[in-house]
């Protein structure tokens, strides 16, 4: 027995926790530990409750009033601005809008839209796949203007040059949880007149972002992961002051005109960020998402930082003790603060193992061929809580229960 | 006093309704008379029951198994095919997905993409703003090979050629109400070799919609009209099975991937509709929606449309009866089964008078300069609800009360 596996120890620091109280606002079900927040986010009584409200009282009593007595209209801001919160942007630059792929093929040819003449867009090979994806179709359709060149992560910076128009990177790598240096990059790309779009879909409360302080151009992120904001939530597209009078992007909608209900034949942007977006707002997901981002806006970030290196250090010691034995690898950077909020792991058996895992109630999940994802997260889980879940992990690994069970493969979404 | 104006005859024509148990499962505020349905459908007790499953049971107790167990993953396609059935398509041809705004541009651009060197892309002048906006930001980065011809409506058969690659056109006019001849638009336009991509925002929920009849190619339209889906309701694309083979879109995010969890770098489209989606469903959105279809699966087609005809006609005499004296003149054609499920009227005071309506518990609609809107509901309004709003129109007309009140311009969204 060491100290990570005495309960007293860790139930302790959960009484001190600061963050304690927060933790009880999440419903998750009884006998389930959730490290599955990287791909979806847990309900809160807040998401609940201010869903009940957005429902019955706004949709069913405000009727279309409600665009205006319930803020719907403002929403892409409102939302948006307090994700900028989160992510190091000033008020004006992050607005709630649209999914993330979307909105990446907005940012992408918003950066675009400003870089003449110059016809390299550079990405990280093994990127989240949609990313890609939307590179693909971006390139597609300028008929050979655009090349894509996906290369790997460790030749991405010397790659920047003076014809690359825009890089396209995830912050937090999905899988490996590996943090791309930000400023360095955008420093980088400055130098050579290249643009940088951003995917923090793994960032966004998750780990510390200074979008300002790195001096971004663009950024996307999703609403459903980390940020806890239901199945699907609205996504958010961020850029920085300085692009927002040059730059024009295709989907332009009715609510990325300059005065929408004045019902014009002809399109004229808004003349802020508000020309990056196209349709109407998603009110009911975007209600469930601001009341999850309101919660953040509640919490220290120092203390949620600290907590969750605390944890993700913690969890990654148990498994090395209790775990390693049995052929558990690490793949994520070792330094709690060089990675994200998720811990992966390699392991022959790895599908099977997470689906023991999931029976007994950790939720955690599996990418092909052999990684098992864990997410930690500061709100929603305790000290303890960690330690039961290696606890069980270590059960099924010696007693090799895995390999008598049946499994069948199904979807999962990241 | 005419038969119209005869409380006990409408009320008898409320007590043998066929759909008077629908009516009853709206939630609309007590006091209300609704007529804005085609700006945003009210609350069902269906759509407020699923939100809570969707929120409390589905999200809160399923979290990421959810899009297995709850259904998450195959909503595009199984809501989409539900509202096919509204519109005269094939299974296998209508997705639910992002906003109205998105979908046009992804069916524009895959019809383009089937259209190789054909420049010309014609719409309606007047057409809904973020139609023709959306056609602006597809030609503006097409950089000269699209040029947009917005005609008026009377000259659109007549100017497609064949240079035209595409034609844009609302089936239901957003303000007056008018229905282009969709199955001889689409002819036309197939004898010229171009294709038509139709708007059926105002169309689906409210009229006689059949798009195989119509030799349709593709359409979009919206779920928080008609279709009563709530606030920023996700929406639709319909492509006909004919061109799912050849098309591409941009837009080409990994729900539309042939193997959205195979996590492979190259995007391959899915060999169905299911290339035209893009990013993650959102499911809290979707969910409402998906009720408030069914709802419309319960109810016979032909006995929701008799009695849209019977209350349109009705509201209509009603209207030039006791409101044409005071100037108002209808804008809508004269014939119910001519014109979608709303009425418009002019009069110099419009503004005013529709603000007087709301205060009184009527919700239409204003839309500028002079324009008065009603919807007109045969699932949640009553005959005898018509006979009340057009006594409390009477009454303000008569008074002219609407003329000593301050009135504020706000957003009022369509």
């Amino acid at each position: 027995m060491t100290s990570f596996t005495d309960h007293d120890d860790l139930k302790h620091l959960d009484e001190k926790d600061p963050l304690r109280l927060v933790k009880q606002r999440f419903l998750i079900p009884d006998g389930v530990y959730y490290m599955n927040g990287n791909s979806l986010g847990p309900l809160s009584t807040d998401a609940k409750t201010r869903m009940d409200k957005a429902v019955s009282e706004e949709w069913g009593h405000e009727l279309i009033k409600g665009w205006n007595t319930a803020g719907w209209y403002d929403m892409p801001k409102r939302v948006g601005d307090k994700i900028g919160t989160l992510i190091g942007a000033k008020p004006g630059e992050t607005l709630l809008c649209d999914s993330t792929s979307v909105n990446l093929f907005k940012a992408v040819n918003a950066a675009l839209s400003i870089q003449k003449g110059r016809k390299k867009i550079i990405s990280e090979s093994g990127n989240f796949p949609t990313d890609l994806y939307i590179l693909d179709g971006t390139r597609r359709f300028s008929k050979g203007e655009y090349e894509l060149a996906t290369l790997d992560r460790s030749e991405i910076l010397n790659a920047i040059d003076e014809e690359t128009a825009v890089v396209v990177l995830t912050h937090v790598h999905y899988v490996s949880g590996e943090i791309f240096p930000m400023k360095e990059i955008n420093l980088r790309a400055h130098e050579k007149g290249a643009l940088v779009v951003w995917d923090l879909s793994h960032s966004v409360g998750a780990i510390k972002t200074d979008l300002e302080g790195s001096c971004a151009d663009f950024a996307v992120g999703c609403g459903y992961k980390h940020l806890n904001g239901g199945p699907g939530a609205p996504a958010f597209i961020y850029a920085a002051k300085r692009h927002h009078a040059q730059i024009r992007q295709p989907l332009s909608g009715w609510f990325g005109h300059e005065a929408p209900f004045s019902f014009i034949d002809d399109y004229i942007p808004a003349n802020d960020a508000r020309k990056l977006l196209c349709g109407t707002t998603g009110v009911l997901g975007a209600s469930a998402l601001e009341a999850a981002v309101d919660l953040f806006l509640e919490v220290r970030e120092e203390e949620r930082l600290e907590k969750l290196y605390r944890m993700s250090r913690l969890f990654d010691a148990m498994i090395a003790e209790k775990c390693s034995p049995y052929g558990f690898e690490r793949v994520s950077p070792p330094d709690p603060e060089n990675r994200g909020a998720h811990l992966s792991y390699r392991h022959p058996d790895g599908y099977a193992i997470m689906q023991n895992l999931i029976a007994k109630g950790v939720i955690g999940d599996f990418r092909a061929p052999d990684y098992l994802r864990f997410g930690i997260s500061p709100l929603f889980m305790g000290y303890e809580d960690l330690l039961k879940v290696t606890d069980i992990l270590e059960e099924i690994l010696k007693s090799k229960s895995y390999e008598a069970a049946q499994y069948q493969v199904k979807h999962a979404v990241t």
